[in-house]
C-alpha cells in the first residue's frame, strides 16, 4: 500500500509562535518526501479525577500510540498551582533524558566558533520533585531527589549515546563536594556504568568548573551528563553559545523508543501570527526525531539545506540577522531540499 | 605614636602557591605605604569537643579580634569527613554574602570586552545546608533550607552594595518556577527589599536564561544575587568571561563589619614554590578589603598599577600568557605604586 513506511508522529504545535513554525516543520518535510504524517494534538493541562493535573485524553492516547512527538512552545501556565505543560509531559511519559546537542553553526556570529558538545540532563527527579515543606513560619525546604534508577538509567544513556554517535568522551558534572549523598550517589553511578565503557572516556567535573571552562573553551567538551537543574543552566548556557534557543534543538527521550522532540524557546506572543518567527529550533528538533525514528538520509538532507540556507545570509529571519518570513525562510530551505534529489 | 591609624589584618596564607602570592601581596602593601600590619594565621581544620570540626583557636582569636581577614588558597580535604575549610570559615564568622566583582581587564584578551557586573551570593544555607538522608537503599534526598532572614539579609546587602557602589540595577536570580516555595521566598524578600531602593532598578530572571543571556551579552548585568548554589555556578561562570580564577577577587561578608577576603584558586601544587604563581587574584581580593576598610586611595593606586602592569603586557606570569616570574611582576606593581607618589 502507499502507506507502507509511513509512520505517524504526534504533532504538539503549541502557542504563540507555535502554529507558524509547526507549519515550516511540515512543508520541510514534504519537500523532502520524509514519510512522516501529522497528528495534531492540543495540550492544555485539565483537572482529572482527585484535582490531579494531566494532559488530555486525545494527546495522551495519540502519544501512546505513536511513541514519537514533536512539540512547539506552550505558554507558562499563569494559574497559580498549575504545572508546566513541557514538565508535565516529560513525567507523563517518562521521558528520563533531555539530549540538547549544540553545534556551532557555520555563519552564524557568536564568540565560539568550535562547539560541539551535547548535554544530556536527567529529567525526572532531583531539584524538580515538587516536593517542598513549610518547616516553620520563614524556613522553608526543598528537597532534591536522587535514586540509584535514575542515575544509573541517565547514565547508561549517556554513554550508550556517545558510543552510538562517534562521541569520545562522558563528563559527569556533580556537586559532590557539597552534597555528599545525592550527587555522591550519581557520581557513583555514572562511574560504575563507566566501567562497562572502556571505549568512551570518562571524566568528572564540578559544575561551577565546567560553566568557568565552558566559557573559555568549550571544545574541551563532548557529551556531558547531569543531574536535572544542572542539566536546566548547562543546557541553556551552552545554547547561549552558539547563539540561543532559537536554532538549539532537544529531544527528551524515555523507555521502549518514546520520544517527544521539543524547540524550547518562547511562545514569543508579540510577533505571533505575523509570519516572522524563526523555525530552526523545531526543524532541528524534527531532525534529531528523524534521526531517532532511524531516517537519516532524510535528517541530512533536512539538516544540510537548513544550515545551507543559514549560512547563505540571503534569506534570514529577523532574528538571524536578516529580514525574510518565516514563510520565506521555509521556502528556501524546501527549494534546497528539492534540488538536493 | 606610630601605629596611630596602623590597622592588623588576619593572614591565612594558604596552601601550595598561597605563601608565594601573599608574600607578593604583602611587598606591594608595603611599597604602596598601605597602613596595615598583618598576623599570620594557619588554618587546618581540628577536632574541637563533642568531635565537631573547628578552625584552630588562633586564627580563630585573630579574626574576633582584627574582624579582617586575608585568605590565600587552601587545599580540598582528603579526610572522609572533614569539612572544606572555606565553607568552615564562611560558617564560623557568618559570612553571609559571597561578593564577586567581575569586571573585564584590559589588555587580558577574553571573548568579552565589557563585563562590568557583580555576583552576590548568599553564603550560609540553601543547598549547603549540609543536611541530607537515606530514604531508603538507593534513594537519597539532600534539602535545600531557604530562611526568610537570610533571604532578607542578603537582599538588603545587594541593594546597599548598589546603591554604595554607583551601581544602577539588582537582578534576583532564581527558579521559583520550579522551586516555588524556597525560590519563591528567597524571591518574595528581594521584591520586598527593593521596595525600600527604588533609586535601584529591579528586576527578576531565571537562572537558565541569566546563564543563556549572560554568555551572550554580560554587558546587561549589573549586581545580582543569588541563593547559594546559584552564586556558585554563576560566580565561576563570571570569571571565566574576563580571564578565570586567577584574575578574580572574592570577599566573603559578614555583620558588624567582618569579612574574610579570598583568591578562590586552587593551590596549584604543580607550581608552588617555584616563584611561578600568579598573586592577581588575592592582590584585587587584598584591593577589595582596603575599599572595605575605607582605605581608597590605597585601593585605587594598587588597583591601577596592578591593571598597568597587565595592559602593558612587559612583565607578566606564564597564565597571563608572559613568561616572568611571580617576584618579578611583583616588582614590576611595586615600583609603578612608588612612582605615582
Ligand atoms: C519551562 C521550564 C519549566 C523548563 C525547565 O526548567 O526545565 C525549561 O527551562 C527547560 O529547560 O526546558
Ligand atoms: C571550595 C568549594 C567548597 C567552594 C564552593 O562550592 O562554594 C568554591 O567552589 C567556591 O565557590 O568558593
Amino acid at each position: 500500500t502507499f502507506s507502507r513506511g509511513i509512520q505517524t508522529v504526534t504533532l504538539i504545535p503549541g502557542d504563540g509562535i507555535g502554529p507558524e513554525i509547526s507549519t515550516a516543520v511540515m512543508k520541510i518535510f514534504e519537500a523532502a518526501k520524509a514519510p512522516i504524517q501529522w497528528e495534531e494534538r492540543n495540550v492544555t493541562a485539565i483537572k482529572g479525577p482527585g484535582g490531579r493535573w494531566m494532559i488530555p485524553p486525545e494527546a495522551k492516547e495519540s502519544m501512546d500510540k505513536n511513541k514519537i512527538g514533536l512539540k512547539g512552545p506552550l505558554k507558562t501556565p499563569i494559574a497559580a498551582g498549575h504545572p508546566s505543560m513541557n514538565l508535565l509531559l516529560r513525567k507523563t511519559f517518562d521521558l528520563y533524558a533531555n539530549v540538547r546537542p549544540c553545534v556551532s553553526i557555520e555563519g552564524y556570529k557568536t564568540p565560539y566558533t568550535d562547539v560541539d558538545l551535547v548535554t544530556i540532563r536527567e529529567n525526572t527527579e532531583g531539584e524538580y520533585s515538587g516536593i517542598e515543606h513549610l518547616i516553620v513560619d520563614g524556613v522553608v525546604q526543598s528537597i532534591k531527589l536522587i535514586t540509584e534508577e535514575a542515575s544509573r538509567r541517565i547514565a547508561e544513556y549517556a554513554f550508550e549515546y556517545a558510543r552510538n554517535n562517534q562521541r569520545t568522551s562522558v563528563t559527569a558534572v556533580h556537586k559532590a563536594n557539597i552534597m555528599r549523598m545525592s550527587d555522591g550517589l550519581f557520581l557513583r553511578k555514572c562511574r560504575e556504568v563507566a566501567e562497562n565503557y572502556k571505549d568512551v572516556k570518562f571524566t568528572e567535573m564540578y559544575l561551577d568548573t565546567v560553566c568557568l571552562n565552558m566559557v573559555q573553551d568549550p571544545s574541551q567538551f563532548d557529551v556531558l551528563v547531569m543531574p536535572n537543574l544542572y542539566g536546566d543552566i548547562l543546557s541553556d548556557l551552552c545554547a547561549g553559545l552558539i547563539g540561543g534557543l532559537g536554532v538549539t534543538p532537544s529531544g527528551n527521550i524515555g523507555a521502549h523508543g518514546v520520544a517527544i522532540f521539543e524547540s524550547v524557546h518562547g511562545t514569543a506572543p508579540d510577533i505571533a501570527g505575523k509570519d516572522l518567527a524563526n523555525p530552526t529550533a523545531l526543524l532541528l528538533s524534527a531532525v534529531m526525531m528523524l534521526r531517532h525514528m532511524g531516517l537519516h538520509g532524510h535528517a541530512k538532507k533536512i539538516e544540510t539545506a537548513c544550515f545551507d540556507t543559514i549560512r547563505e545570509k540571503k534569506v534570514l529571519t529577523k532574528d538571524l540577522g536578516g529580514n525574510s518570513k518565516c514563510s520565506e525562510f521555509t521556502a528556501d530551505i524546501c527549494r534546497r531540499v528539492q534540488d538536493m534529489d
